[in-house]
C-alpha cells in the first residue's frame, strides 16, 4: 500500500523548496544530487509538478525552479491526487476480475482510500516543514 | 497507492472459498483458472494464507483448499495486514532519504496508513460476500 516513487519524490521536492531561504536559487541537478534521485526521473516530477501550478521554472543561466504558491497553500492531499498516476487501491481490470460486477470488496477499499486522502486534506507542505532550519541541516550535510 | 497483487489476489481467493457450497472441492488451478491468476503465483500465495491461518490445505488425490474459519471472523484489515509486504507508505530507506531524522511527513503518511486500515478493520470477508450466488456465477461464466 505505497505511494508511487513519483509521488514520494513530488513531495520531497516541494519539501526541499520550502525550507530554501528566499533568494535561494535551486536547480533539479542540486536536489537529484541532495536526496539521490536520478536526474532524468527528477525532470519528469518537475515538468508535472509545474504543469499542475505547484512550481515556477525559469530557464537559462540563472535560472532554476522555485514554489508557484506559498507552502501554507499547498494541501499535500491534492499534490497526492494530482501526482499519482491513478487512485484505485487494487487493479480490478487487468486481468479482468471476473467478480467485478458484483464485487462489494471495492466499495470498502474506495472508502479506505478516501479515508487515507481525508487525513493528508488536512495538512500543508507548511504543516510538514515546521524546523526549515534543522531539514536545511540536514540537507547539507547529505550533499 | 495500491496495495500488492499478492494482498488483491489473497482477497479474491478468501471471497473465492467463501461463495461455495458447502461440499465443494476446490484446488488452486481451478482458482488460478477462474481469476486468470498464474498458478505458480497463487501457489504462494495460498500457501501463506495457510500460515497466517486463513487456510486450511488437504493435499492428494480428493484434497483441496478450504477455510479454517467462518468468513464472518476474517477480518480484511488484518489480510491486508499478514499479506502486505510492509505498511510503509513511501520507502524512506532505499536510498536513504537525508530528511528522515527532522521528517514530520512520515508521522502524516502513518496516520493516514492507520487511517485506511480503520475502514478496512470494520468488515469481514463475509460482509463482501453477500450475494452468494451473484458471485458464483459470474465465476461460473469466466470459468
Amino acid at each position: 500500500m505505497q505511494l508511487t516513487r513519483f509521488t514520494d519524490f513530488s513531495l520531497r521536492v516541494l519539501m526541499y523548496l520550502t525550507v530554501q531561504p528566499d533568494d535561494q536559487r535551486v536547480t533539479v541537478t542540486e536536489i537529484s544530487e541532495r536526496f539521490g534521485i536520478p536526474r532524468n526521473h527528477l525532470v519528469k516530477i518537475v515538468h508535472q509538478l509545474g504543469q499542475k501550478g505547484y512550481l515556477i521554472t525559469r530557464r537559462g543561466k540563472g535560472g532554476g525552479i522555485s514554489l508557484a504558491r506559498a507552502p501554507e497553500s499547498i494541501n499535500i492531499g491534492a499534490v497526492v491526487r494530482d501526482m499519482e498516476p491513478n487512485l484505485k487501491v487494487v487493479d480490478c481490470e487487468s486481468p479482468i476480475c471476473p467478480i467485478l460486477p458484483g464485487c462489494q470488496l471495492r466499495g470498502v477499499l474506495d472508502d479506505a482510500r478516501d479515508a487515507f486522502l481525508a487525513v493528508l486534506d488536512q495538512y500543508t507542505v507548511r504543516d510538514v516543514t515546521q524546523s526549515p532550519e534543522h531539514l536545511r541541516s540536514l540537507l547539507r550535510y547529505s550533499a
